[in-house]
């Protein structure tokens, strides 16, 4: 798919058909992410693939903005390294853009892909800390929900021409 | 350009050849920015086009690290609404979508862009605020520098198996 029309066209997976996604597909999709920029030295995520079902299962206790979104047969937790070499002043928007990017990478590749916020609710946070044990400097951000779409929601025009400016405010 | 070739082989420009972008540019890639996901009703940014050749040349003194990546014929300043409907808890991550949606659509249309971080910088903040008399409720979150690039930096692989997690930390 076109890098433009991909961008264009991608909106929010809802619902997902009964179909597993092919093995590899969420390294494929790690690639993506892992190609955001970050500052520093050291990229400030972590990624848990997510396709045990019972652990999937398990998530819309946690999250219950993720499961309009189930059952999705994968998910990827996005998690922001609080103690990165630097320091964490850039890591929520550094994992925020490796999330855009995972998201992109499915719909250009088929998949439809629903981005659930995590960071910072505090109640979704401890949740999904304790369902993995992460350690403490290890903070859960984004849950992406991924799966073949069982419909494809057409795209949305979303441009403001209220909110672009020029060189002055 | 393929989309997720887009992904894999985009990197931050470092230098612009002395070469005007078309009319239109900026709007193209806001267009794409404005695609990007955002939590509540409604976006949580606004954007400065930066094409007068004064105030680029006024950029250098509030964000040194803009500098190497200058002198670009256009940039536009990402700002982030702080008082949105919902609330600015997610602000931040939406914003950065935003701007990694910008970053690959310039990449994708032949253009080099780069990042440059303005939040939670303070005095890159209130360098911007002031440049730009931006009203209390706006944050300038994050600078990005647009033109023809000089060069074309080699795509890096950044996959890092250990970053990499299955259904357990």
């Amino acid at each position: 798919m076109d890098a433009l029309e991909a961008i264009m066209t991608r909106r929010s997976a809802r619902e997902y058909a009964a179909r597993p996604v092919p093995a590899g597909t969420a390294e494929h999709l790690l690639a993506a992410a892992m190609q955001a920029p970050f500052a520093g030295n050291e990229e400030p995520w972590h990624f848990i693939i997510i396709d045990d079902p019972r652990i999937l299962d398990s998530i819309p206790a946690i999250s219950p903005y993720a499961e309009v979104h189930t059952p999705a047969p994968l998910a990827i937790l996005v998690c922001a390294d609080l103690q990165p070499p630097k320091g964490a002043g850039f890591t929520v928007q550094n994992c925020a853009a490796a999330t855009e990017n995972l998201l992109l990478a499915a719909h250009a590749l088929g998949f439809g892909a629903a981005w659930t916020a995590v960071y910072p609710d505090p109640d979704r946070m401890l949740g999904f800390a304790n369902l993995f044990s992460l350690p403490e400097a290890v903070a859960p951000f984004a849950l992406v929900t991924i799966g073949y779409p069982a419909a494809r929601p057409p795209p949305v025009d979303r441009y403001r021409e209220d909110r672009v400016h020029r060189n002055v405010w």
